[in-house]
């Protein structure tokens, strides 16, 4: 098995099949000790968050490969932290599609003379970079089609699922007396067919949920969402 | 004659015929005694700079006006270094729009994982909200409408406005053996007609010119358009 990449919080190998596998790490992306879905950094270690999104990110896949929305997930090994995906191709260098329910992180540090903090956004869809060292600035349709990372017609559909996707999490949410405030998705292009897949994760570690107005942390959101 | 607002560069007058007076002034924008047009701070004052940046104002917007596009100018004193102008009001606290022929700036600062310093944009048209405590973030057409800053019709004229004006503003530059790189356009509401109409000014404080690979400053500029 040879690993390919080693990311922030998850590592990728390739596998025989032609599929790779994911391991989940128990790194996730914060500043200073604080986790913060938004960083760029891994800015702590917390036992079990790597399983804890893992099973998150099962429950959701297999929910959404069920409802036929294209995903790369094929299975998941809770033993070994790892799932198993089709290969897919990023956009560009990697593209970031966030959906936002209520004003709050990078929105509201960049727009915050028109909105207030938690003001509704009604599944809002803006896309940003995948650009540490430029901390992932946000792009515009236009931006995205002229540097030929997305066509028109792509963003049409990316901006169309995001929304499908991340009010489906939601609603799963809420069912648990949860509020999704933002989620960041990524997708890719099958590499078989071209086929616009959702690929890397959905866990706690890529969206901001609420119970009332006290944010749920990784693994107290995994806790919440997969007991009976 | 009644001072209605202190600006960066210029500051503002009402007349009593229900009209707008700018008075320019020789402080221009940059940091640490350096000119940049797409700084939020004074950084220095320049002797003359305001009277140039009213003439070459004053040239551009006349013959604007004479093609038809609309704009807020009426005529200007350059003994006062003044210019009349329509009042207007802007969208939502301010925009700016800027129109990009070659990759420089803050454009290249963003996306500089996909664009080489001084590719070719072909006219790339963005918006930026005004904004010094947050730097000036990039706003998509998207975000501008659920802001309820632009909606999508007014989106589509200024981009189209947009695109017309700084390709004339280029061409006359290039009567001149110069390369427009870059311009920042204001467009505000007629106050009375509710028109679009194109505000601020057009000089060297706003664009970046070039002749060659020399980067032309600001009087050096008003200098080379407005000589016989």
């Amino acid at each position: 098995m040879e690993l390919m990449y080693k990311g922030k919080t998850k590592d990728v190998y390739k596998l025989e099949n032609e599929l790779y596998l994911l391991k989940f790490k128990d790194d996730v992306t914060g500043e200073n000790g604080v986790f913060d879905p938004g960083a760029n950094t891994v800015g702590l270690t917390i036992d079990g968050a790597g399983l804890a999104g893992l099973k998150l990110t099962s429950f959701f896949y297999s929910k959404l490969n069920e409802l036929n929305v294209p995903t790369h997930y094929i299975d998941a090994n809770f033993e070994e932290a790892t799932m198993t995906v089709k290969p897919a191709t990023v956009f560009g260098k990697g593209l970031e599609v966030i959906c936002r329910f209520k004003a709050v992180g990078s929105f509201l540090r960049r727009y915050g003379a028109y909105v207030n903090e938690g003001q509704e956004l009604n599944a809002f869809v803006e896309v940003t970079i995948k650009d540490d060292e430029r901390l992932d600035p946000p792009i515009s349709e236009d931006a995205l089609a002229m540097l030929n990372i997305l066509t028109h017609e792509e963003y049409a559909i990316l901006k169309e699922r995001t929304i499908e996707i991340s009010k489906f999490v939601a609603s799963e949410l809420e069912k648990k007396g949860l509020t999704l405030y933002d989620i960041k998705l990524e997708f890719g292009r099958d590499s078989k067919t071209g086929e616009i897949l959702l690929i890397d994760e959905i866990s706690g570690g890529n969206m901001r949920a609420y119970k009332g107005d006290t944010y749920i942390a990784p693994l107290e959101l995994e806790r919440i969402m997969l007991s009976e």
